[in-house]
C-alpha cells in the first residue's frame, strides 16, 4: 500500500524567541525538520506533504530541491485543520502517516510498525508512558488492549489521571477514513481549534481498530518548544551515537564529550579523545587515532594515520598512515598521500601532497600539487593569489624548499631540486637545481640601536 | 532605612590548602568575596563593611578601589566578635545585614527580603531545608511559624534532630539590638567562641519576631570549604547562566560545556557551540556563531558574524557580517569592520581592520591600521617593535600585500599599491605603486645536496 | 612470606569488536593489563607470572622491559587451566595472589590485604555487594562470617538470590595449597571449562579458612568486556584522580573535565582550566595556571608560570614566572629560564630560551641555544634542517632578531646584535654587528594590477 506522509511545519515556537521557523532550529547540523523528512524517506513514501505556515518561506526556500509537497496552512486552526490542508494531495487508497517537524527523533523503525497497522486498516497511534503524565492526553484501552478513547487532561477523572501512557499524536490511518472524518472535526472548544486527535473518538466509533504502540526510548517522541529542549534532545543524540560507536568498536575517551553531525563510519580499534566533532560524512580507516579538541568535516581519512590534537580537517582525503597535526588545518581540496606529514600551524587548500612528503610547520599550501618524498621548510608560503586570480604551484618528486621560502605561483619547482631559505622563487626550478633568491648579507660593526623614543 | 553591610572575610579555609585566603579564591572568575560584594551593592547599603583577618592584606589589597570600609578581626573568636569589630562604625538606626565571604551565591533578592524584615523592626533569618540536615542547627518555630530558637545538631532532642529546616547565619536586623546584644554574647562553650547565632534567642527573649525566608535553591546559602565545593558551586553557577542564555533564545550545543565568567548579553538567534569560555563584558548580536573552543573576553562582536573553533577574542569589537578563525587570536585594540575576515594562524593587536579586507593565513599584524579591500597575503608580518619602540603600518585602500612580506614600522602603504611577495618594506609606498624589495633569483644546475654528516 | 602473582590475560575480549588482545586497551593512557602489572608491583612480589594466549605475542612485546614471566596457556580452557600453566614457575611455600588483566583499578592496598590474609594459611577473597548480583556467584557465608560456598545464579536457591554479595574472582592462598587443588579442578560442567572458583569449596572442605574483604569502591573490581565498560571506568578513574587533586588544594574549573594518564604532581594553589589533558610524568610548581584545552606532556612546569589556552607542551622543562602560549607547543627538547615568554602560533623543540627572552609570534625555533633577554621577532625561522642534518642555531644575550629572519643553521648571532627585518642569516654575526640580508626596495609608479583570467 502507498503511504503519504504529512509532516506539520507550520508553528512558529514562540518560546524559541528566534526569527526562524521553530522546524528549522538545528540539531546535530541538521534542521529537526530535516531529521524528519530522513526519518519518513527511509519509509519509501508515495509523497511527503509539508504543511508550512509561519516564516514558511524560510522552510520552503532551505528544504528545496528535495521530493516535497509543501502546502500552506495560512491559519493556524489546529493539527486538524493543518492535516486537512494537505488532503486534497492525497488519493483514498493510501496510508496517512502523520508527523511533527518538531519532533525529530522518532526512528523509521517505529513509523514503520504504524504504518503496517494503518495498512491493515486499522488506526495505528503511538503512545509513550511517562513518569509524569501531568497535561497530556490519557490512553484509555479495552480489554484486549485496543485504544478506545483519549481523555485530555483537564477532562479526565481521577482515575483516569492515574494512567500513565498519554498520546504523542503521532498516528497512521487509511487515507479514506481521514478524508471522511476530517471534513468532520469541530472546532466547539476552548482554544476553538480543529484537533487531529478527535479522529481517535471518530475511529472508535465506527468500528475501526485503534492500536498503540510505543516508541523505544521516550526522547523519540519528544518535541522541543524551547531552546531546553532542544539541549536536551542533542544530548540524548549525541550520547545515543556514542553508545553505537562504542559497541561497534571504537574507544571513546569521554562518550559524553564527543559530538557526530552527520554520519561518521570507523574502522575497527579507532580511538577518538575528548571533546571532538565531526561533521557531514567522515570515514575512518582502521587503527585511526583522532586527537583532542579535533574537528572533522567531510573527510577520508586512511587506516592507521593519526591526528593530532587542535586540529581541524574540512573535505580533505588522507591517505594511510599519515601523520596530521597538532595545529594542523586542511581545507577542502587537500589530498595526503600515504605517510605524509602536516604539522603545527600549517593549512593546505586544494592541495596534493605526494607519498612521504612533510609540511611540518607554519606554512600555506594552496593550490599545488607536491610530489613524493618532498621536504617543505617552516614558514614557506605558496604565493597562489595575486589579488584576481589563483595560480599552481609545483613541486617534483625528491624536492626540498629551504624555510621561509615565498613560491610565487604559477612556478614549478623541479624533482630533486633544492630552494635556499628564504628565497622568493618566481621563475621555474628545473630538475635538481638549486635555486637562491635573496639580499646578500652585510654585518656592519657597532651598530647604534634604537633610543627610546621621548628619552 | 539605611542598610549597614557586614560581610566576614577573616577566616583562614585551612582545606582549600591554599596560601591566599579563602575568601580570595575565583568562582566563575572572580573571587567569592567579590560576589558577595556585588549583590550587596545591589541593595544599595549605606556601608560595606569587611571584616579581615587571615592574610587580611591580600583581601584589602585585591579589593581596594571599591566602597568598603575593612575591620580587622585580630583573633579569631567566632561570628559573634567578628561582627563586633564592625558596630563601632554602625549608626543605631539602620538595618545590619550580616553575610559571608565564602557563600558567594546567595541572590540579592533573598537579601531583600532580609532586609525588609528587619526594616519593620524584625530580625530576618534566612534558613534552608536540606535532604540531610545532619551537623546543622535545627529551626524551632511556634503556632504562627516564627522562629523561637536554634538548637545545635549535638543539643537536638530525637525529635529535633528529624527537622529539616537549618540555620544558614546570614541574617538582617535592627542595629540598635545588635548594638545591645553583641555585648552580652558569651563564649562558654566548648568552642571558646561568640556565635551571632545566639543573638537569635536574645530576640525570642526579649519578644522580637525572628521572621524566617528560604532561598530559592539550596546552593544561595551553600559555603566553601574545599576545593570540592568550590567546584561543585561553580558548575552550578555556569548551569544556571547557561539555562539563562537558553530562555533568552540562544541555542547551546551543550549546557555543559560553556563557561562564564563574567557578563555575556546575547541578540536573537545565537548559536555557541561546545567547550567555549567567556570571560568579562562580552557582547554577541543578531545571529553571531561561536565555533567550538573559542574563548572570548571583554569583546563586542557585531550581527551575523562568525567566529570559526579554536580562536581566542580578548579586548577586540568586531562589526557586523566578520569572519574570524579558525585558529585567529585578536589581541586587544583590535577592531574589525563591517565584512573583514581574519583566517587561521593571525594575530592582531592594536589594530584596525577596514571593511571588506582580509587577513587571512599565519600573519601578524600589530599597531596597524588597515583601509578598505585590502588583502594582506599569508606570512605578512608588520614589524613594530625594534627592540625599544613600537611604530605604526598604515595600509591604505585596496592595497595588496603580497605573500610572506615584512613591512617594518614606521611605514604607509598607499591606496591601491601593491608589495611583491616576499619584499621586506622599509620605505613608503605611494600610492598605486608597486613595490618589490627582494633577491633576485638564480638557479643553479647540478647543485650537490648536503651529505650526511659522519657518513 | 613470598607473593607470586599470577595475572591472567589470555582472553580474547571478542566484545570489544578489536584486533587487539582485551588486556591491551588503554585505559586513562596505559594499557590494562600495565594497570594491573603496576599495582602488583606496588606488593613486593617474588615474581609476577602473566598468563598470555589470544594475540600473546602482543602482549609479550607490549609488556617486554618488565619483570614478568609469561606463560602460555595455548587452549582456554578456564580460568583454574590459566592458573595451572603458571603453577610449575611456583613453589611450595609462597602467596598466589591471582589477578585479571581486565580488571585494571583493584588498589594495591585491597590487594594487600588479601596477601595477609594468605600469609596467616587462609584463604584471602574479594567479594563485592551489588545492587543487582544478577548473573554472578552468590557468597554463602557461615555464622562466623567465614565463606563457606560460592552459588553460581543459576544453581541459586530463591532464598539465596537475594544475597548480593558476590564473587570477584582475585584471590590469594598458600601455594602448597593451590599447588595440591588445581589438578584436582574438574571440567564436567557446561561449559566445560576448569574454574578456579571451585578451590573455594575444595578450601572449606579441608577446613582451611576462607576470609572475605570488600574493596572501597565497586570500581575496583569491575571488568572491561566491551568499549562502554572502558569508558565507564576511565571516567570513573579521572574523577578519582580530580577528586585527589581538588583534596591537595588544585582547583578545577570543571572536575569532569580533566584527564591524567599518567601522573601529575602539583604544588600549592595550581589552576587547571576546562578540557585540560595531562599524560606521563608531569609536575606544576606553585601557582602554576594551565589555560583552558591544553595537553601537557612529561614535562615540569616551575611556580608561576602561566600556561595560556589552547596550548601543547610535551617533553619541555620551563622555569619560574614564564609565560607560554595561547597557541604554543613546546617539543621535546625545549627549556624555557625564567621569566622567558613563547607567544601564539610558536614551536620549539631542542630549544634553550634564556632569562627574560621573548618568542612571542609565528616562530619555529628548534636546535638552538638562546641566551638572556633576546628578542626574536614575529616569524622567525630557525632553518635547522637542510635535508639530511639537522644544525644549531646559537644567539647572544640581549640580541634583537628582526621580524620574518631565516636563521640559517648552523650559525652564531652574537651578544647584543641585530638583525634586521627580513633577513637570510648564513653567515656569522658578531657581538654587537648588525646584520641585514635582503633586497633593495624598488617602488614602481602605476603599476598595472593583474587582471582577472579569461577576462
Amino acid at each position: 500500500m502507498k503511504t503519504d506522509v504529512v509532516i506539520l511545519a507550520a508553528g512558529q515556537g514562540s518560546r524559541m524567541k528566534s526569527a526562524m521557523p521553530k522546524v528549522m532550529h538545528r540539531l546535530a547540523g541538521k534542521p529537526m525538520l530535516q531529521h524528519v523528512i530522513d526519518s519518513a524517506q527511509r519509509l519509501a513514501p508515495e509523497a511527503m506533504h509539508v504543511v508550512i505556515g509561519h516564516e514558511g518561506e524560510q522552510v520552503e526556500q532551505a528544504m528545496s530541491g528535495q521530493p516535497l509537497n509543501f502546502v500552506w496552512q495560512r491559519e493556524q486552526l489546529g493539527t486538524g485543520h493543518a492535516v486537512a490542508q494537505a488532503m486534497p494531495n492525497i488519493g483514498q487508497d493510501s496510508v496517512v502517516l502523520v508527523l511533527y517537524g518538531d519532533v525529530p527523533m522518532t526512528r523509521p523503525e517505529t513509523l514503520q510498525q504504524l504504518i503496517k497497522i494503518a495498512a491493515q486498516g486499522d488506526l495505528g497511534l503511538l503512545t509513550v508512558t511517562l513518569d509524569d503524565p501531568t497535561g497530556y492526553g490519557r490512553i484509555i484501552r479495552n480489554a484486549v488492549g485496543d485504544v478506545v478513547a483519549i481523555v485530555e487532561h483537564k477532562d479526565a477523572t481521577e482515575q483516569e489521571r492515574l494512567i500513565r501512557e498519554v498520546n504523542t499524536g503521532i498516528l497512521a490511518l487509511p487515507s479514506a477514513a481521514l478524508h471522511e472524518w476530517l471534513p468532520r472535526l469541530s472546532a466547539d472548544n476552548a482554544q476553538g481549534e480543529y484537533y487531529l486527535t478527535d479522529v481517535i473518538a471518530m475511529a472508535a466509533e465506527e468500528g475501526m481498530r485503534v492500536r498503540a504502540i510505543q516508541p523505544e526510548a521516550e526522547q523519540e517522541v519528544q518535541g522541543v518548544n524551547n531552546r531546553q529542549q532542544l539541549a536536551q534532545l542533542e544530548r540524548w543524540y549525541q550520547r545515543q551515537q556514542a553508545e553505537q560507536l562504542m559497541t561497534d568498536g571504537v574507544t571513546l575517551a569521554d562518550p559524553e564529550r564527543i559530538d557526530i553531525r552527520g554520519e561518521l563510519r570507523t574502522g575497527r580499534d579507532v580511538l577518538i579523545d575528548i571533546n571532538t566533532v565531526f561533521e557531514g560524512e567522515v570515514v575512518l580507516g582502521e587503527g585511526v587515532e583522532i586527537g583532542a579538541n579535533c574537528i572533522i568535516r567531510n573527510a577520508r581519512i586512511g587506516a592507521g594515520t593519526r591526528v593530532e590534537a587542535n586540529s581541524i580537517i574540512d573535505g580533505a582525503v588522507v591517505a594511510e598512515n599519515a601523520q596530521i597535526g597538532p595545529f594542523a588545518r586542511l581545507r577542502p581540496g587537500t589530498e595526503l598521500a600515504v605517510g605524509s606529514k602536516v604539522g603545527n600551524f600549517v593549512e593546505t587548500k586544494k592541495a596534493r601532497i605526494g607519498e612521504g612528503s612533510k609540511v611540518n610547520h607554519l606554512t600555506y599550501i594552496g593550490d599545488a600539487e607536491i610530489g613524493r618524498n618532498v621536504n617543505v621548510g617552516a614558514g614557506t608560503i605558496t604565493c597562489n593569489y595575486d589579488g584576481v586570480n589563483k595560480s599552481q604551484t609545483k613541486i617534483g618528486d625528491g624536492a626540498f624548499i629551504g624555510s621561509n621560502s615565498s613560491l610565487v605561483a604559477p612556478v614549478e619547482i623541479g624533482a630533486g631540486a633544492t630552494v635556499g631559505a628564504g628565497s622568493t622563487v618566481t621563475k621555474t626550478v628545473a630538475d635538481n637545481q638549486l635555486a637562491v633568491a635573496r639580499g646578500k648579507q652585510i654585518n656592519l660593526d657597532n651598530w647604534a640601536r634604537p633610543k627610546k623614543k621621548g628619552s
